[in-house]
């Protein structure tokens, strides 16, 4: 087919994605990529059988849609959320879709959209933003310390002036790694129920990996608060695509009035399922992880550079003059780590040992280059 | 967790959703299920050994992000496109998504939302104005001859009137069953490009069962004009929610800056690519219920309904003085058509030979009742 001189521009597309890229971390073909926050190690060869199993039990009936509200689905990640999570909730407490990204985008389209608003804390997950753009939900950039923790003070200020509908806090947070407190939610919750009320969504994606407990057990009691939670890391499943949250039964209930019906597809679900069979075995990667994480954090500060406490599957250190030139001259070494834009500062992901290693070896040179 | 007295109303929910109750048809445990279009055939066996297959091998690598531009899994439906629609395509003016109802939402954030509106010709797929509502899309319900057929001079005054940023064409239509000729969308697209210019989409989900044509050559030199299809139907794989659009590659440039990063998991792409391995065993199921389609439009005719003429695998019949009373009645019989809120008609989905002899039966004995 011809004709593609005619690009983006010359379509009548919304005026504010005129000029805009596609979202997405550049994929380079490198020998040691960390920089999507990927957990290294492969599925073990008894889930992948096992997938293989559950798939095609679920390919027998694929002529028929799948079940609409995942119910299987859904009460086997209430009982982990349970088992790990310190707090009991059923499969009314939970909902699930195509990756957390989709999750947030039902929340938005349910409690944000056209004349509302959606604040974060940044630097944070930037598809929050991306997020409440694509649902017409105004953005609102909230405050963060200069060592990138939650001012509480601040961050509820910045609630009470702008009443926004929707507050996203991230914990662990993306790209910094440091996790919140439970006082601090509390804080920023009541200031957004004066506020408004408004929902405030605690996006927990790494939370596996943490020096602290889920926020799980803050919703009893708090409807208008939702945990959200993803099988990308800890299950080792981001080629899975699948979030849930976490709330009161009302929130689920919401949600479904925005959700596409029979989102979440029957291999999907039958997948998800399997490794939720494989619990054990995976979170015994997330130990190994957190491990790696911890000599990460020890490592880059003895060759000097300057980290943030991470309780997440990667680092962020620093500090460079230019960021950017430094990711490339890390790239340089065969090793992709992420440049998320933030001033100074790169994201580093927890690999295997010898990814990390390698990865160590790379900005070790790096810092002697700088000091030559 | 207690507090379940709190429903959606007492949460922060859109003014618009209040009320609302989430779309779907009704599930219900039926010996004869004709109420979704579903294809009544299951997958063969060695399909669903290649599923399995498949889906073991993506499961390997299930650690890592899907490839989130699905090259693969394009470049074959480009080519099943090129080979049945009578129109070369190639990757680039192909895109896929969770179900062509995330097609359709990911067109309508970029081309409608807030402050721009969409006009569809009623009764049609209902969720073409669900969706619209989902993305903050203004909805105009055009009009529709009695017979059930496009009324190309009202339908294209209704654009000029309007003047709305996306078109919605089915064809064939849903739940009527007829398909659109070339000439009609021509017409529409003509209108619709004088009036704004805006984005005319073709919802051909059923067009593998239509006694015409694939419109997709009409793309071509026309880059505000979208083919959207699915796998659901012809394929057997409403479970595997795979839908895709073909179209300008700049439209398929443009999706891109609203589709979620990721959004079509691995598991999805390796099944979508099994499945496009056995086209031609899945088409001759395709023939096998187009001559039951066939059948069950004579028979319905031949015992006093009147039948609106169907291109897809489904049949519209009537006329009821209370088209929900009848479907009760037909239920009563063991058999779930669907009562799509046109007054005085029902859809009926061809199953096997052997469903639709019991739809005809329980029809049958309907006709009898009312006549005694």
């Amino acid at each position: 087919m011809t004709g593609t001189a005619i690009g983006i521009d010359d379509l009548p597309v919304r005026d504010e994605l005129r000029g805009k890229s596609p979202y997405g971390a550049p994929q380079l073909d490198v020998p040691v990529q960390l920089n999507t926050n990927e957990n290294p190690y492969p599925l073990p060869e008894p889930l992948v059988r096992r997938i293989a199993e559950r798939v095609a039990e679920a390919a027998r009936t694929l002529n028929r849609y799948p079940d609409r509200d995942a119910v299987e689905l859904r009460t086997e990640l209430a009982k982990y959320l349970t088992r790990t999570g310190k707090h009991p909730v059923g499969m009314e407490n939970v909902w699930a879709a195509n990756g957390s990204n989709e999750v947030l985008q039902q929340l938005l389209q349910t409690f944000g959209g056209p004349g509302r608003t959606a604040i974060g804390f940044e630097p944070s997950y930037s598809m929050h933003s991306l997020i409440a753009r694509g649902t017409g939900t105004g953005w609102i950039s909230g405050p963060r310390n200069e060592d990138f923790r939650l001012d509480v003070e601040a961050a509820a200020r910045a609630i009470a002036e702008h009443a926004p509908d929707v507050v996203f806090i991230t914990s662990p947070n993306n790209p910094t790694g440091t996790a919140v407190d439970a006082g601090t939610v509390l804080a920023l919750y009541e200031a957004a129920q004066e506020a408004k009320p408004s929902l405030v969504v605690v996006d927990e994606a790494y939370v596996e990996f943490s020096h602290r407990d889920s926020l799980l057990p803050l919703i009893e009691g708090r409807p208008n608060l939702v945990i959200s939670r993803t099988m990308s890391k800890a299950f080792g499943a981001a080629g899975l695509r699948l979030g849930y949250l976490a709330a009161h039964p009302a929130v689920v209930d919401a949600v479904q009035l925005v959700r596409l019906p029979y989102h979440l597809s029957a291999v999907t679900q039958a997948t998800a399922l399997a490794a939720l069979e494989h619990t054990d075995t995976l979170l015994g990667y997330v130990e190994q992880l957190k491990a790696e994480r911890d000599r990460l954090v020890a490592e880059l500060r003895a060759i000097g550079y300057e980290v943030t406490d991470s309780d997440a599957n990667f680092v962020q250190f620093g500090t460079f003059a230019d960021a950017h030139t430094a990711w490339q001259q890390i790239l340089a070494h065969g090793v992709l780590v992420r440049d998320n834009g933030v001033p100074g500062r790169l994201r580093v992901t927890a690999g295997t040992p010898a990814e990390n290693d390698a990865f160590l070896e790379a900005v070790r040179a790096l810092k002697k280059e700088q000091q030559a």
